[in-house]
């Protein structure tokens, strides 16, 4: 699978069901990626970001120091992997070794892409220092992102995408479910 | 069908999955509701969220004028409403008799519960003029949470709760799918 390019004014599509997303980071010769329910779009174009990073977080450091991070949008199918995250820290050695998490570079940050996600956004952190310091709010532009085709392509999800997990909390997620259209 | 009260620190549940919230909100006997996919939690306790409201909304000026909203999670059933919703302004006319949407009164916020949805949060603003500004962006502290019990109860969602609904673009919708649980 190459990931295919995906048109940043439409990139706020591939989170705007809700999806529970990795989070990744890199800066120093050090990377991580944690789970992260607390985010969503912010704006079309430039194509914005929200994600909330908690101040205890080893991400929170490599993020603050980088400017850069990258949302990816996990399929159900992970849903082991992304709890698992969640158990280990990064802190305590490379956690895409410990969990032999494959990746794929990004194009424009130095954090990694996870393999086996759907898409990928990778993005620059605009600075909110009150923010960052009040609410763990972290706002990021969209400087590039991508899908995996088969499950969404030209700007759209396929009607037979694999589906995207929402975390509930305590190991309890949702799939995402059937796709449908109301007529306008 | 009369809403159960729910925890404060449990009401980031409500919307954890990433759901389409509808917002409603009231000032100086006007009233609205509108449809927002970019939404999220921000904080345990005290419980907080975050919503994005456009400035070209009439639903921003009753936010700002009153400094509360409230989010109500619809159900799958409601599509069509949702739909509608954005298809009319409030300037134009109270959308709830427009649209024939029946409300609940909310305990501690002017603005109505829209009747039929699976959840409601009750928010009042934390000021941040640059973020409402510069983004579009509102931050809300929830002063209290109701859930329709048959969907959600005691902190938590039922395995049988109806699919509520995860907005992508140009009419078309996910609904919340199958609840799993990993192991820990």
């Amino acid at each position: 699978m190459t990931p295919e390019p995906v048109e940043l004014a439409k990139a706020y599509r591939l989170i705007n069901h809700g999806p529970t997303v990795l989070v990744s980071s890199a800066h120093g010769g050090r990377r991580n990626v944690m789970a992260a329910a607390w985010n969503m779009a912010l704006d079309f174009t430039p194509a914005k970001v929200c994600v909330v990073i908690d101040k205890t977080t080893f991400s929170r450091g490599l993020i603050e120091a980088s400017g850069e991070f990258v949302l990816n949008v996990p399929a159900r199918a992970q849903a082991a992997q992304v709890l698992a995250m969640g158990r280990v820290s990064g802190r305590d050695g490379d956690k895409f070794d410990a969990l032999d998490l494959p990746t794929l570079p990004a194009a424009k940050v130095a954090a990694p892409l996870l393999a086996g996600c759907l898409g990928w956004l990778e993005c620059r952190v605009i600075p909110e220092p009150h923010n960052q310091q009040a609410y763990d709010l972290f706002i990021g532009e969209v400087i590039a992102a991508w899908a995996d085709p088969r499950a969404f392509t030209k700007g759209h999800w396929r009607a037979e995408a694999p589906p995207s997990l929402h975390y509930i909390a305590g190991g309890a997620f949702f799939a995402t479910g059937e796709a449908f259209e109301v007529a306008g």
